[in-house]
Parts: C-alpha cells; structure tokens; sequence
C-alpha cells in the first residue's frame, strides 16, 4: 500500500476523480489552491495498493494530460465561444504532480 | 515522531478532535470530502510521538467505530425523527482510514 | 526530492507564500483550520529538491519565528492601534511546524 498525493488543475479534478472512482480507486479531495503548475489546484490523497500504481499513473496521464487550449486575450471564459472576439491564441492547460509515500502502518475502524 | 492522517466521516469529526484534544494530542483538520468510505469525509494531520500511537488508535477506534443507524429511505435527515414515515431501515455510519508514515526531519520554529 | 508539510499560523501563510514563491519554491496551500500552535492554521504541501531544504527552513524560522506582538485586551484587533484603551500586553504570535517526508516516487504529467 501506498500514500498517494496528486496535485492536479482543478479544471481536471472532476474527470480525474470520476475515472479514479470508475476503476474502483478510492480517492480524497482536499480543497487547495495556487503553486504547482499555476493557480486554481486541486490535491488528492489516494491510498493505492502497490501493484496498481502503474494504472494509476495511467488514469493521470490520460486526464491531465499537459495540452494547450484556445483562449481569447481578454475575454472571459464564459464568452470564449462568442465569435468575433479577436485573435484567440493557445494557452497551456492540464498537468499534474504525484508524490507517492511509503507507509509505516496502515489502520482501517 | 510519526505523521498521521486520518479520514473520518463529517459526523464522528467534531467528536473526534475534541477527544484527541482532551487527550493532548494535536490535530489539524483539513477540509475534505468523498472518496474513502463514504461522501463527507474530513482529514486530520497529526504528528504523533512512537509511544503514542497505540493510544491514537484506541480512540480513533472508540469514536469512529463501524456502526448502525435507523433512517428511513426518502426522508430528509432533519425528519428523520417524525413518526408515520415508513419503514426505517439499518444504515451503516463511522469507520475511519489511518496513514502512519515514517519522516525524514522534524521541524520546529 | 522530499515533500513538506508546513503548518503556520493564517497570519503567517501569505507572506510566507510571497517568501516561498520569490526564491522559486513551488507551494501549495490546503484549507485547514486548529490544532498546531493554536487556531488558524494554514497547511502548505511542497515538493522540495533535497539541497534546498536548508534555504526552506531558513525562510520559514524567518517568516513563522515566534515572537511577541502587544495586544489589548478585549479590543477587536482592528481597533488596536487606537490609543486610550487600556494596558497592553504581549501575547506568542508566529511559530510553526514542519514534516519532512522521504518519498518512493515522483511523478509528472
Ligand atoms: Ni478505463
Ligand atoms: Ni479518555
Ligand atoms: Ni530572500
């Protein structure tokens, strides 16, 4: 068993933690903001059994993976489907970090 | 010295850090939610000396214990109490998640 | 690589986060609230490059050091500095705490 900490953007939270539940990964959403990456992050503690790190890892990948996006200058997210806008331009998005501890004991009431 | 990190449910929290309190250990709450158990879960941070951790585990176990309750389906909990409201059936409530790690350095200013 | 749990008081968190960030340490910062100290406690999560920690604990015993600020008693704090309110006397401000945690694997998207 492992500790896991991921700390993703929170515009990939949502479909993290649903695929994470979706393959039967128990996750805990502690509300958190700024630093890795750029703002707007959400952490997750995970306890994950050795041998599914690597799905793990996998599930990660897959959702938060870095991409870019097209974003007007200016405009709020909100209105960023309305035409006439001006020159959009890509902006980076996704990222993630996984911190994956080792445990002493682990205890389940 | 081992750090520890506890998810309980919402309902057993506020017990929870009360008792940790009245027996001298210090806690910090994270807020949290989802995930392991059940929806509403809080996670609590704690340093905790070696010697110590056999009685976190005691009250963990006393207050967060696996448990019962009688609520009846389709009704709001605030209602719970009214008669003529159907057939209550047995909910599980408590259990709680305990990660003890090891640490490198501890640090104090 | 080590990941770091900080604890500090609320009132130390932004400045520390200012220190943190303007030597290009990545932080990031999860609500939380008691335990540590006393009440109002900031938790920061931070993956640290094992040379630097020493710079990290520099700035945190700079920021978080414990010391004393003058305070009137029964006075809200935002009216402290008016004059004619009766004996002031020193109360413990700052102080912190740290974890340093040794980690099995880090992982980026
Ligand atoms: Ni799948
Ligand atoms: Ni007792
Ligand atoms: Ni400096």
């Amino acid at each position: 068993m492992k500790l896991v900490f991921a700390i993703v953007q929170d515009a990939d939270a949502t479909a993290l933690i649903r695929a994470l539940s979706e393959h039967a990964f128990e996750v805990t959403k502690l509300a958190s903001t700024g630093g890795f990456l750029r703002e707007g992050n959400t952490t997750l503690i995970m306890g994950v059994p050795d041998e599914r790190l690597e799905e793990l890892k996998r599930l990660v990948r897959q959702v938060c993976r870095s991409r870019t996006r097209l974003v007007t200058p200016g405009v709020p997210i909100a209105e960023q489907s309305e035409p006439f806008l001006g020159e959009p331009v890509e902006v980076p998005v996704g990222g993630a970090v996984m911190f994956v501890l080792g445990i002493d004991e682990f205890f389940k009431v």
